[in-house]
């Protein structure tokens, strides 16, 4: 058990759970799998999360938690509302980026089947997220005098598609990283691919 | 062995095995779930797939040939690259929206580990998809002599992010339905939402 102590926090193992499950799959990894890839003892591990349905969850509710600390938390002080939203692209975007918190993030949104109670309470805090982006999709459409075509509601999640998706396509080494991309999507939200 | 006979295609049970996938993850659904399913026999079921891999596999080459037939065979006829844009945002929603393609086009996105060889085909595929998009986007902003901030790659990423992550909130009952949801998503794609 000596080891165990060497665990620092619940987040190394959600972290690790989060990328178990990714390359081989949730109903394929096990307890056990978990706790060996952590040189935990399975005591350990349950000392820590009773279940492996637990760890799903608490990984979502981490990425949850993350989303709010990251991106909410800083922008809600941001008087002007175009600033808000360009800094809620950017941070949107940086969070999933960020190495460190991308294999608990890109969880969110893969489709394993938790209990219905569980579900229901990250599906709330991911509608309140989506709530938020609307509400500031129409204040800079209504501080831009615009009566568009495209309503907060549809913008709201295009703008969560598209950033949200990144994780489908992003490569480390690839051309479009943080700096170029940050600009780019923002711009589009703003004025399109002909702005 | 007489109930055989009345399944009529491979497709229905691509799409049998696509629903249960997503209803009970892919790990945890066995090749007898799906035949039980199908009212069919175990040995009728390996008549058309020998393993479930195959039939994951199956799946996603299903929705590419989907995306390819009703989406990039239409498009490529249109002349002008405007209009060619339009009509790709539009039948690529219809698409992503179609009850009848749903459960097999969602399960493209899935990522549930498939043998090297076979992913590298798919992979392959979705490349093509999104070479062709981004063409598009590049000829575009060349017809509106538009040297925009935003890149034919980045913009083409962000469409195909708003577009496949619909699966991710859409409800048939919602208000965002695809007579709106088309002119919306097209306008943001041109326009942004100050358009």
């Amino acid at each position: 058990m000596a080891r165990d102590t060497l665990v620092d926090s619940r987040q190394e193992i959600l972290r690790t759970a989060a990328r178990l499950f990714q390359q081989r799959g949730y109903d394929a990894t096990s307890m056990n799998d978990v706790a060996a890839s952590l040189k935990l003892s399975k005591g350990g591990l349950y000392h820590h999360f009773q279940s492996k349905d637990e760890i799903l969850f608490e990984i979502m509710n981490h990425a949850m938690e993350i989303t709010e600390d990251r991106v909410l938390a800083p922008v809600r002080g941001i008087a002007d509302p175009e600033a808000r939203l360009r800094a809620l692209i950017r941070l949107h975007i940086e969070v999933v980026l960020s190495p460190q918190d991308r294999e608990i993030t890109v969880m969110l949104h893969e489709n394993h089947p938790l209990p219905p109670t569980l579900r229901r309470r990250i599906n709330a805090r991911k509608k309140d997220y989506i709530h938020f982006v609307e509400s500031l999709m129409a204040e800079v459409q209504r501080a831009r005098q615009c009566k568009g075509s495209v309503s907060p509601r549809a913008a709201a999640f295009a703008l969560l598609g598209m950033i949200n998706w990144i994780y489908q396509w992003y490569k480390p080494e690839g051309s479009l990283q943080a700096h170029n991309l940050v600009p780019q999507f923002t711009e589009l939200v703003f004025g399109g691919i002909l702005a």
